[in-house]
This record gives C-alpha cells, structure tokens and sequence, in this order.
C-alpha cells in the first residue's frame, strides 16, 4: 500500500520527544504547518526546551490523566521499544483516538494491543546514531520506507473500525514523505532481523575488534561499515532483546556465513572465497542500480 | 615517521593504472604537474585511454623490456595485492631507481624482495568500492595514513641505500598529502586484518545474509554497514588469501564476539548485552571525537 495524501491531522501527542519523535515534530512542522503538536514526557525542562526551540506547542510532564488529551489527537510511543506499551496504553488511556508508535521490533508490541483497534503498529525505517531532539531532521523520514503492522481481524466487529484507523495512520506517515507497507508484525520483525539488526550487531562486533591504537590505521570502509555501532547501547539492547528469537537466527546464520570465510582461508579455496565474496557483491550492488 | 615536503620526483612509472594507480596520476597532476608519467600494464587500449583522459604522459603495454625505464623513474606497482610481485620485478628488470607499491598486504611481498635494497613498499590507506581508472580521483590520499614497510637490515652493506631509498619513497607518498608511518610487514599485515580486512568480511557477511526481495526494508544503517562488500572480487579475495593467517586470527575474534552476543541473546542477559555494545560503541565513538 502506498498513500501520497496530506495528513488531515489538526493534533498530535509525542511521547517520547528524543531524535525520533524530534524528527517527526520537525517534519510535521515543515509539511503540516497547521497541526499542533503536545509533547509528553518524564523531564519537563526537557521539554520546555522542546516547546522553545519550536518544536512543540504545548507539553504534559509526568503521568498522564485520564482523557487529558483531545480525542481527535493522533498519538505516537516514540520510545526505545521495551517502553512502546505502557507509552501507547497510556496515550490511549489519556484518550487519543488512534495511537501508533515508532518502534524497530513490532510482534511483542502488537501482541498486547492484539483486542485495542486503536493501535496501529508502525515502524518508520530510518534513523540516526544520534541522540536527542537536539539532532531532530525534518528530512530524516522522506523517502525512506515506514511499515504499518495493522493486526488481522478478519470476523471481529471492529473489523472496519481497525481498517479506518489503519488508514489513517497510513496516511500520517505518508504525510512525513514516506512510502507506507503493510506487513504481518511477525514478518516484519523476521525480514527486519536481517536488513538492521544483525548488521548493527556484525558493526559492533568489526568496532569491538578493533583497540584504540590501531585507529590510525582505519580507512574509510572502517568509518563506514561500524557507524551505526555508535548507537545509543539503551535503544539497541532493547531492539536486539525484544526481537531475540529471530536476532538468535540471524546471527547464526551470520556465523556460518563467517566460518565459510574461515574455512575457505584455512583451506586456501579461492573458488569458494570469490563465491562468498561475490554472495555479498551481487545483493549490495543491487541497491545502488 | 611524518614527512611533509614536496616530492622531488621527475618521473614516475605506475605499473597497473586502475582506481588506486589512476588515483596516483591524478593526484601527481594536481601536486606535482611537472613530473613525467609513465603508464604500464597489459591492455594498449587502455592505456591509450588513460593518455587521452590527460592521467599519463606515455605507456608501455606488454612484457617491459630490461633498461626500457628511466634509472631515475620511481616505479610504483598497483596491481592486486597477488600480482604485486612480478610486477615489481619487472619495474626494477625495467629500471626504475626504487619501487614501491600500494598493495594492502605487505609481508608476502616484502620477504620476496628482502635481499633488494631498491624496493620499498608502501600502503596507502584509501581506496572506494569502485574500479578502473575511469573513477580515479585526485583526493583519494589527501589526509590518509600511508605505511611504509622497510625491511629492516641492521648490518647488511646495503643499510645507507635502503635508508635513503625509503626517505624517498616516504617523501613520495606525502607528496600526495598522506601522512607516512612506519611500520614491520608483518605488524602491518596483523593490524590491517582487524581495522580493514574484517570490516569487509562482516560486511559481505551482513549483505550475504539478505535477499534481494528484502533490499526495500533496508535503511541508511545497512546501506553504510554494507558499502564496502560492493567491491571487487578479485581484489578482495586476493587480500584475504594473501593475508590468511592474520585474517583467520580475526575472523575467529568476531566469531567468539558474534557468538557471546548469541548466548546473551538466549539467555536474555541484558547486562552482557549492554557490555558488548558498549566495548564497541565506545571505541567507534573516539573515531568522531
């Protein structure tokens, strides 16, 4: 599904105002000028600052309370995802009357709004190694790709109900200068195991071989291929924990794929290492044609 | 060792005009416009080409033949690191006064010509994932590390010539805006393994693990992470052979990271997790401090 429509939201409610939903604010401002924006979060001096550098109109410190927001107010967890539920319950319960969120693994968040036809999972796919709305980019979303994960219900009664909230949520992200996906959460985490986890966790393991004396003599490809390893250690344990069972898979399959490297080395197999080698060419140059 | 001064090379003869010998003509044209260079390698329509393109003063394509060089040439081999040997052989057969290299392994090359004082090799730390002469550029070396590995002769005769030999080749290479450290063939090999050659097996190892129907849910993270398995086969398995014994060494290291990140996974242990992050989000980050 792609939607290229304008968001018709008139509000918004951020939980969670760090780089991503900084951006979001910043991208709401720059596409959607007429929408208001509430920030809500633990640290209210974060957010004053927040509402100063204009990118909240208004904030909410601390718990929030019941039906303390508007009911047409779309609200988004912007959370490191083992704190996605209770920021979307509690937006929920604050009474916004569609939330979404922002978070890299969907099935554990989706699982417990599996009967709340006002969630609709979302994963906005792009990102920074930056911390805090300081680094906010109101370009960091366009272009790039944002899955929606709306659960199936094929029999219950709010079956109509969950699809207009999925179109709405569609189209919000859509608004950012997205192209919106709909996919099974399941399926999404299995495929997004590959294409972002394991890939910080192969950067992470290149930059922890590695000592400091040895980094003047690190090239480009090294600055390159361990960038996202400077990532922020809270949000990507996170990220890895929730999505153990198939992060465990992809880095078994990493792992074979290494001691095939290793073996072709020890047995100096030059047909089988140019194999491995061009495996790996073949795909990445495929993103660049 | 740090050398900054102008280069007082009249003439160069660059055996292999790729990306990085490509790379070398140009930058000599823009930071030394008077010096002579000469082309070799196998294909006359290439390097007619690379004559056309305004990269070299004259080539020499085929078998060289012996004295058919300047005496005062510095020749410079940049072929595959597997193709270095006899292409050096053949500059000094040919000539040239002293010959370096730029090959990206240093121990296999340097022991061949231990015994001859005229050979100095060389590693430029720089290159891209693109190949051919088409793509050189003048800046490729600007501010990099280049290591010069001088086999080190305490009490041959030879002593005085090797040392004038490789302050030579040091001046050339910093002439190119590179910063010249000095290193033994096999510590540079060992360090190499870790800060360059591994980055690109967990590279190809990140992109081999992801098909092509996946490649839309990949972000900034996986492009970057993965750059570097785009390029050459031929160059990169011919680096790895070359370099076996140290790259196997690495290898195993990022096999045991990748796997303590595989049990912290299974058993949900959060902290081993944090602390795994951690050793390599700290070192990356010192790259940008």
């Amino acid at each position: 599904m792609v939607v290229q429509v304008a968001s018709p939201e008139t509000c918004v409610a951020i939980s969670g105002v760090g780089l991503i939903g900084g951006s979001i604010a910043a991208a709401i401002r720059v596409r959607s000028p007429g929408c208001h924006i509430i920030g809500v979060g633990r640290s209210a001096a974060r957010l004053e600052e927040a509402v100063r550098r204009g990118l909240l109109d208004e904030y909410r410190s601390g718990e929030l309370s019941e039906n303390s927001l508007p009911a047409h107010a779309l609200g988004i967890a912007c959370q490191p995802v083992n704190q996605i539920v209770p920021a979307a319950e509690a937006l929920l319960r604050a009474g916004c009357g569609v939330v979404t969120d922002a978070g890299s693994v969907k099935d554990p968040i989706c699982r417990v709004f599996a009967n709340q036809p006002r969630f609709v999972g979302a994963h906005p796919i792009a990102g920074s190694e930056q911390n805090g709305f300081e680094a906010a980019d109101s370009e960091l979303f366009a272009g790039r790709v944002c899955v929606i994960t709306p659960v199936d219900t094929v029999t219950e009664p709010s079956k109509s109900e969950r699809e207009a909230n999925s179109l709405r949520v569609a189209k919000f992200w859509a608004s950012l200068g997205m192209r919106v996906v709909e996919m099974l959460p399941p399926e999404h985490d299995r495929i997004l195991a590959l294409t972002s986890h394991l890939p910080h966790v192969l950067a992470s393991v290149a930059a922890g071989c590695v000592t400091p004396e040895m980094l003047p003599l690190t090239g480009t490809g090294f600055r390159d291929t361990t960038r996202i390893a400077a990532g922020s250690a809270a949000v990507w344990t996170s990220i890895l924990s929730d999505n153990a069972e198939h992060c465990i898979d992809a880095i078994q399959q990493a792992e074979m794929r290494l001691a095939e490297f290793r073996k072709a080395l020890q047995s100096q197999n030059l047909e089988a290492l140019t194999a491995l080698w061009d495996a790996g060419a073949s795909l990445r140059r495929m993103l660049d044609a």
